[in-house]
């Protein structure tokens, strides 16, 4: 006991100091708690008797919680789609589109072959060396698979491994993070993790002390970063990006709501920067990252850089360059700025997404509080290994010459310039409709349009107590099957109204997507049209 | 952005009743964060100037949660580990023997073949319809992958799913505990999560509110639950185990505890109830479980139940009852009991812990607080495919007459009655030795013996600014390479000393093992005897 009932002391007592000055006498009898001193007469007992667990005796921070990508607009279309399932001819569509959610293989997108290969022979690995399975894998992936093996203690796929990861796995996230940006990568930097969400909480966990710590995020955002600020007790501070400039991100924006929350009591202790953006799908260029990276270390900001969507760039003119090729092209090194990176095995070409595969690069902290974020990953053990093995493939393809180099290859480039034509279709069709502007998604797999909706309708929403973003989107379903999301889930300025809507539905099927969104968009504009 | 920031802007306002008086005028003003108004003059600015990220700048929870299963004793021996792999004759043993965490296949276990053939199948379904695969896996192996692919929209094991998971595998699940319980299970109750941890995790966000809530807890304990109490700010309320009648669980001992912490202004939300028991092994008596339900029903206390080493139960007359069915069979419903149960894929005959599955199921909550934890479990989406796989597959193993049930039998009873002996063996060498007692490890995978330190060793450890038992683990290790955890870790009687080994060895390794601890104390009890 003793460790942790003092340990758990101590903090009653530190929190004591900030705010429960009454309950001092409490914390030095805490070790009572341990004792056998009975205390059946004491008279605060029947006030302190445990209520049963009800919305109002809950964490409030969970009630706080928000998650549009996953909220009302989706158990509406779960439940049409059993209504569907039961009667088909129940609405005037034979399908849900779910078009709220970056699932690509939810909506018929193939895996890459070479990485389900590896990942089958490393589930299964006694096949490895029986004949028929020259016939059904490629060299390359059983090869792989063999040198994955020999990376993990034991050849134990079923074994929890290191905290951070399988080391040899990590190295190979280094070697590909050094041949992306052409800088050093060091695998003890590598926390993998259970998707990138899992590592965007621990990050908020570290840092979020109090309501009073603030983390610096845009708007439009992606609702984790909302949600987990909440979850974690802080305090979301905004920054804008500008809808005019292609969803530009302006320091001085950053410098004046920075300075704003300040001058509020609010200690901002990070900046979040999603690039490619969602749901904006803007390409940061690369002075722009500079001027941020600056920015960064000038007020000692960490930086927690989504990148999730590095491989998704869909114009000649933007590139991707991660923030750590950045600030160390910038000459920043360990001492001058704490970066934090994520990736993700569920975006990118592959869409992953089943296998929850990610990992985040930390670096720019001391090695103190670096035992700190290993402590809390250990806590939880280790992330799935199917995962850490992607995360390690997808930092490491098939080179040239491998077998599966070609049919490699065909698959990706394949789905990224079928997503660069399907984005291009569903962006000249927004900015088609009536009211509707819509800017480019340069890459990620989202675009985001603003509508200009017309008074009648949002007093229609108004009086369905529904945000007027929120109505057309519940309009937009119930006449289409097609699922979006409101821009309000998001985040927006405040009297603009947006929605996201993926890219991602399969190519035969834009063309009536585009029918059906633009029949919508006209009858619902000719009814409320002033 | 309305959204969030109304529910930030209330947020604030809650907490600030509670304890944030002067921020009051922050909060009116908070709209004002997304207004334009810069505020560089603000003469607070320079006093909430962000800090550098260092350990008094993040959060104290943080700091203050330990996990000892993977702690300074682990370090130690991965260093131990590292010189031997440069200097094979470094320390006077060939290789570490990790015995401090329950990771079957990390010492060797093979894992069932059955359900890697599901797995690997499942990842690479384009294998399913070649001859080839006729030959590489059993017959079963294919239908059941054929069966889970239909399970899941699309076909899709690369997507996310519903966020508690596929509703095919959940109807399997629900099934399982059907047939082990005779009870009836609903499939919307289960949320399948990357192992049991996230559940706990979950389950504890969910219902610790500020340090005046307290979780009643075993002492000893899985380290996990002091770890998630301390990460979300809550009290652990201790309750003790009694050695002396083989780990007992008494009511009077929990209802002694709750009266103490509720004299003390704690408001106590939940008891954990492990079972089988970590790291002490006992395995309750169905009466005993009877008394528990009955206490919680009577005091409104949530019931957690952490029933992960459901499988291992190594005694005749002892069997393993979920608190589901002993709180049904006493008549109890929805109604009357929050029940909890946790179950996961890491432990039992499978030791799966790579794969990260398992699943809570939720029972007794009403449906506000259940939209509440689905909420939760969306913003993380979905837990990994593959562990969600494989939770289906250990509650809906082999059946009579599948081609794979006799050998998978065979793997199964061969591994538990193996576990049975080890356990046994173990038990036995503990308590020949000098001042050790060791209960029977009735089930789970851990003995958990008691050391009688001689005055000197005590003196030692406090010399080395060590707690006794954590010095004589250190000892241990660097005498022999065995690697087990300190009692301190888990809690314990203050001013007795315990650790934890698990009994995972590969059964070959058992004597010599044996050999080494007996060898190891006998020269540890001569230095320090008084």
């Amino acid at each position: 006991m003793r460790r942790f009932v003092i340990g758990s002391a101590r903090s009653l007592i530190e929190r004591s100091r900030q705010n429960y000055q009454f309950q001092r006498p409490l914390l030095s009898s805490s070790y009572r708690l341990l004792s056998s001193t009975p205390a059946v007469d004491s008279p605060s007992s029947s006030s302190t008797m445990s209520p049963p667990v009800a919305l109002n005796t809950i964490n409030p921070k969970v009630i706080e919680c928000e998650y549009a990508v996953r909220g009302e607009i989706v158990n509406l279309a779960q439940k049409l789609q059993e209504e569907i399932n039961t009667k088909p001819d129940a609405h005037p569509f034979e399908e849900i589109l779910y078009c709220n959610i970056g699932n690509p293989q939810s909506l018929g997108q193939h895996p890459i072959t070479f990485f389900r290969e590896v990942l089958a022979l490393c589930d299964h690995p006694t096949i490895l060396d029986k004949s028929e399975t020259q016939g059904l894998f490629s060299a390359d992936s059983i090869e792989r698979a063999w040198k994955i093996l020999d990376q993990i203690p034991g050849r134990a796929t079923g074994a929890y491994s290191h905290s951070q990861g399988i080391k040899g796995l990590r190295d190979t996230i280094a070697a590909g993070i050094e041949a992306r940006d052409g800088f050093p990568a060091d695998p003890n930097d590598i926390f993998l993790t259970d998707g990138a969400s899992p590592a965007v909480h621990m990050m908020m966990q570290l840092l979020i002390r109090s309501e009073k710590d603030g983390i610096l995020c845009p708007i439009p955002q992606y609702p984790l970063y909302s949600a987990s600020i909440a979850l974690h007790g802080g305090t979301l501070v905004p920054y804008y990006l500008d809808e005019a400039t292609g969803w530009g991100l302006e320091v001085s924006e950053l410098k004046k709501q920075l300075e704003t929350s300040r001058s509020m009591g609010i200690t901002v202790r990070a900046l979040v920067v999603i690039n490619p953006g969602n749901p904006t799908g803007q390409v940061l260029a690369e002075e722009n990252q500079k001027a941020i990276v600056e920015f960064c270390k000038q007020e000692g900001l960490v930086l927690l850089a989504d990148e999730v969507y590095q491989e998704n760039v869909y114009v000649p003119e933007k590139k991707f360059h991660s923030f750590k090729k950045v600030s160390r092209s910038m000459g920043y090194g360990e001492k001058d700025l704490s970066l934090v990176s994520f990736q993700s095995v569920s975006k990118g070409y592959y869409g992953e997404c089943g296998k929850r595969g990610g990992y985040m690069e930390v670096t720019g902290f001391g090695a103190d509080v670096r035992e700190q974020i290993y402590k809390v990953a250990s806590v939880n053990l280790c992330s799935n290994i199917s995962g850490q093995i992607l995360a390690s493939l997808v930092m490491s393809p098939p080179k040239v010459g491998d077998e599966s180099y070609e049919s490699y290859g065909a698959e990706r480039d394949g789905i990224l310039s079928s997503l660069a034509r399907r984005a291009k279709t569903l962006e000249d069709a927004f900015n088609k409709l009536e009211g509707v502007t819509c800017n480019k998604a340069e890459g990620a797999m989202y675009l985001f349009p603003r509508i200009d909706l017309p008074e009648k309708a949002i007093k229609a929403a108004e009086a369905e107590k529904k945000a007027p973003d929120a109505y057309y989107c519940q309009r937009l379903l119930t006449a289409t099957g097609i699922v979006v999301v409101p821009g309000s889930g998001f985040g927006q300025v405040p009297g603009t109204w947006h929605f996201r809507c993926t890219i991602l539905p399969q190519e035969e099927k834009i063309p009536a997507i585009v029918t059906r969104l633009t029949d919508f968009h006209k009858s619902f504009m000719d009814e409320f049209r002033g």
